[in-house]
């Protein structure tokens, strides 16, 4: 204990009488959040051998320390309920002699903030790639320090979509139908190349300046918002930018994975949950690298948790989100996940977390999702996954010749495997996404299929995600190389011949397609059946799914015919669910149908509201 | 309450004065079982509106009651534990007037019974088609009353396999390595044609006269367990042949599912499990029946229920079964499978039961597994079920193209799955079976792949089952016709050229074939690891699948090699598993090998015994 002291009272002597403080993060914070914690983290040359002190009513220091690199310090702060906003006066001592000083913004939060609504089964989410959608400000496609500019030519390059075309395209997504937008990534990504698509973060606090900036994000939200459309942030917990300034130089010697040297990840998942797996190989899946300009981060050190934690939050908190999508999750460290969700969500117990695993095995994925039994006692706080399984069935279901074994009975299989999830119809389901090929190309381009596709999605249970582009149709017939897979949506970028936000020069089925999507997902924003309430179904027989949403009173059914001609519907066959009704609305072309006997047309999917 | 008395006796009186009884089953029960109750199902003229009584020391008359068909009555026996052996004097009471007697024999069971110890992972069982076999006497092939004869000509027809031709090959089938046989049953099967599978009974009781007799069936037993090897029962709860008694005359107007009509079951056996179904679709997967000439049991009956009990305990006792298979497990009612399952384990806690529920999705089949977490609080106490997803994974495993996400990793992703099972040790484990191609075909006919499938069966998790032919490389290449798959086994019959019991005239490569599989299996019969070990293993890469078992201080180190050539291991890729180890022995060769550096030859499956 002496020795300890000795050093720190030589440091001090030896370090400068002046200190600089290069940043604190997260950069603000807020009274009244559920947690009195808050950890910052402090950068500056030597300010690590630096005491901290703070005299702020209701505010104290818990415990401070230094990174391995002394040019770290993390301050524990305990913020009590009664503290008010203000700033905080926070001073850097060496010895009694005060080196250093930094005004740390402690804010007070919006009204409700603790009690927001996340996104829901009532809404339908866009998911759009900025960099491809729109450029609404050329002017930012090439911002002095980033070390990469525009280049259209290249499909690998940044093609200057940015948060301002998004802002202005909000009536088109409105008009569409959508009620939530998730973008991909648009923190800072200043890597020398390959970084349009948002996925190596260079600063986990800062919208990237090609995309717009910290304001122009919060505006983007408050804009949504007034339209009925909620933002969704993509926050990576796993990895960042080979350039972000902490992995260049890191706080603590473990705070990247396999010493900071890439070693790739084996995408193993499997390894945790195998009931016979060793260590090597959990921790070849676990901390083994994405890329080699993407380290792993490691989230068992306790400071990067916090850090983690803590950014989660502030964006939430600051940009009014109404959700958060997780990249890569099970990657990142389960005991740190099962953390992260369970204090996110202690803030906002409302809130809705959707966590990518990439898989198409529910066992696997369901363990994800809180509320699902788990075979170790795993207790996760995440409240939702994207639907994997689904996806592929969906595509094999439709696509697949029809008979006993083969064909609709594929989705139907899969929705049974809903016994394995806490809450199936908490699920955001999803006929592709950016790293998939289009579901058009995935359906061989057959526009009747990709309505049944439609239908499907926006009917069953579960959260729909349409990715920009579906609704117009988009391919990758030849190559599923993401930047054709994240092609420019047309209409974004001024000189476009064609543009599918007005509709100027798209082909005319494209346009009906289009169409058809805003008929379905409008008439969705109506349906209470669809939004709350239960799903039933019969197993799939004779080239027919039919199912059932209802709730209280309402109940909407929905007939999926993939032959090859128009099919009969006998009413009887249905009793358990026809029971009290007789008649049914078509939702989209307002037809009535009696339920003794119907037809449905060839390859077509049939919605109907039901009346007595 | 006086309506009825007065019924009751206008039929007394109404019936002749003598009755005949034609039928008591179970025909005979024991002192001393766990359960005190027994329930007779007596068929004669008009019996059910007769008056049981019974005076017998410790057995009394609980309770009576007539079929809907008066010609059946239940008399449930309450049997004391004081109870001694032997003959109940039972009297049929038309008033005061005895009409009828019957004396049922109550026995002594044999020591050890209750406690018998049931197949477990140290035994492999091999799995005979009895017509298919051997044909020990050609004097049952043709039987008076008996709707069918043989007919080796017709694939579908009798071949003249019976008990004797299995009780005269205990010696191979010892020598092979096998330590359990499975049956597929013999009960008598009396229908008009195709009844050599044996699937059809037409009489729970009585051992098929084709095949043999009761005695002879007990023999085959006793027999087979002074060479080690235990009797499994092929057990058919579900269905019975369309000519059975009482099926013919049911003794219960709800006795057969679908008012004893021929509905075909959907095979939807996911309808059980589905959060979303309908009650027609349950009902249209356990009502329905197999094909026209099974009528499918209604178990909902608890008359029927209590007579299936009993008839699978009554076949334990009896004949000393060490286990027990049951056909087309998850067709019958659910409620009475956990009630069957539950009462026979009762009479035998150690005995093993294995389930056949055919899905290669692992969550529904994990839910019949006793020990399971199940989604709506289902409790069986089945101990086994037939491994179907494993035996997929395998052949495409082992078919498929290697790289890294297709291949072994088939195989370990399976395994993967085992969090979802009870016991996975305890499962049954297959390269093919009597409904399914022949494993040799399955692998493309090449015989490297046979020999890594058989490596792989006989040394993973559960206990490995082998169809007989398999050892020879029986194969169907050009037909999935049952009769094909399930073609005679050369040797068993008079006359046949080719003997594989002997090896005469067997080709050279099947020879071997046959080698490999006896030496792999006597080798099996020694391992301690592989009886009692843990398995662990490594996420399959480069070709390589490598796999441990351990017990105590014992360790098996398994390597498959899959690669086209021969391949090196390095000791120190596998430091978790191989410390303290620094030789490995062949298990078959004897050959030592140092693990710091060993080879595999290419396609094939290395069995190391570990050494300090």
């Amino acid at each position: 204990m002496l020795k300890r002291l000795l050093l720190l009272w030589t440091l001090a002597i030896s370090s400068a009488t002046a200190a600089t403080i290069d940043r604190v993060e997260p950069p603000s914070w807020w009274v009244g959040m559920q947690s009195s914690k808050l950890q910052l983290l402090v950068k500056g040359d030597q300010i690590g051998s630096l005491a901290p002190q703070l005299d702020y009513p209701g505010v104290t220091i818990s415990a401070s320390r230094a990174g391995d690199d002394r040019d770290y310090l993390f301050i524990d702060l305990k913020i009590s309920a009664s503290a008010q906003a203000g700033t905080l006066p926070l001073r850097f001592m060496q010895g009694n002699k005060e080196v250093a000083s930094y005004d740390y913004p402690l804010q007070k939060r919006a009204a409700g903030s603790a009690q927001r609504k996340g996104f829901s089964p009532a809404d339908v989410i866009y998911l759009v790639m900025p960099d491809r959608f729109a450029n609404g400000d050329p002017q930012n496609d090439k911002v002095d320090g980033m070390l990469e500019g525009p280049d259209r030519d290249n499909i690998g390059g940044r093609h200057g979509g940015d948060l301002q075309g998004i802002i202005d395209r909000l009536g088109y997504i409105e008009d569409m139908g959508f009620t939530q937008l998730w973008l991909n990534p648009v923190r800072e990504n200043n890597m020398p190349a390959y970084s349009y698509h948002g996925y190596a973060m260079t600063d986990f606090y800062r919208i990237d300046p090609r995309y717009g900036s910290n304001e122009l994000y919060f505006t983007l939200s408050r804009e949504a918002r007034k339209r009925g459309i909620g933002l969704i942030m993509d926050v990576v917990l796993n990895h960042s930018g080979s350039e972000h300034w902490w992995a260049r130089q890191p706080p603590f010697k473990d705070w990247i994975n396999n010493g900071n040297r890439f070693v790739p990840t084996t995408h193993r998942r499997e390894t945790l949950h195998d009931p016979y797996g060793v260590n090597a190989d959990r921790r070849g899946f676990t901390d083994g690298w994405f890329v080699n300009t993407m380290p792993d981060l490691n989230q068992r050190n306790p400071y990067f948790a916090n850090y983690l934690i803590q950014n989660s939050i502030w964006w939430v908190e600051s940009a009014g989100l109404s959700g958060i999508r997780v990249d890569t999750y099970p990657y990142s460290d389960k005991r740190f996940l099962a953390e992260w969700s369970r204090r996110v969500m202690a803030e906002y117990p409302r809130l809705n977390i959707v966590g990518e695993e990439w898989t198409t095995n529910p066992a696997l994925l369901a363990y994800w999702q809180k509320g699902s039994h788990t075979h170790d006692g795993y207790v996760s706080e995440l409240p939702s996954v994207f639907d994997f399984p689904l996806q592929e069935a969906v595509v094999k279901g439709l696509t697949a010749e029809e008979d006993q074994w083969n064909g609709l009975v594929y989705i139907y299989r899969s929705l049974v495997n809903d016994f394995l999830y806490g809450d199936a119809y908490n699920l955001v389901i999803f006929p592709d996404n950016h790293d998939k090929s289009r579901i058009y190309t995935q359906l061989g381009e057959d526009k009747a299929l990709w309505r049944m596709a439609m239908a499907f999605f926006a009917t069953t249970r579960g959260i729909p995600q349409i990715y920009s582009g579906t609704e117009i149709l988009q391919a990758n017939p030849d190559s599923n190389d993401h930047g054709v897979i994240r092609a420019d949506f047309p209409g974004g970028w001024d000189g476009d011949t064609v543009d599918a936000f007005s509709g100027k020069n798209l082909p005319q089925d494209v346009r009906e397609a289009q169409e058809y999507l805003r008929e379905l997902l409008n008439w969705r924003k109506t349906s209470a059946p669809i939004h709350k309430g239960k799903l039933a179904h019969y197993a799939p027989a004779d080239g027919l799914y039919v199912y059932f949403r209802f709730h209280g009173k309402e109940k909407v059914m929905v007939v999926l015919n993939k032959n090859d001609e128009t099919t009969e519907v006998n009413g009887k066959d249905y009793p358990e669910m026809l029971k009290g009704f007789s008649r049914g609305t078509d939702a989209l072309s307002g037809k009535i149908h009696s339920l003794k006997r119907f037809s449905v047309p060839a390859r077509s999917a049939l919605i109907l509201e039901l009346a007595p």
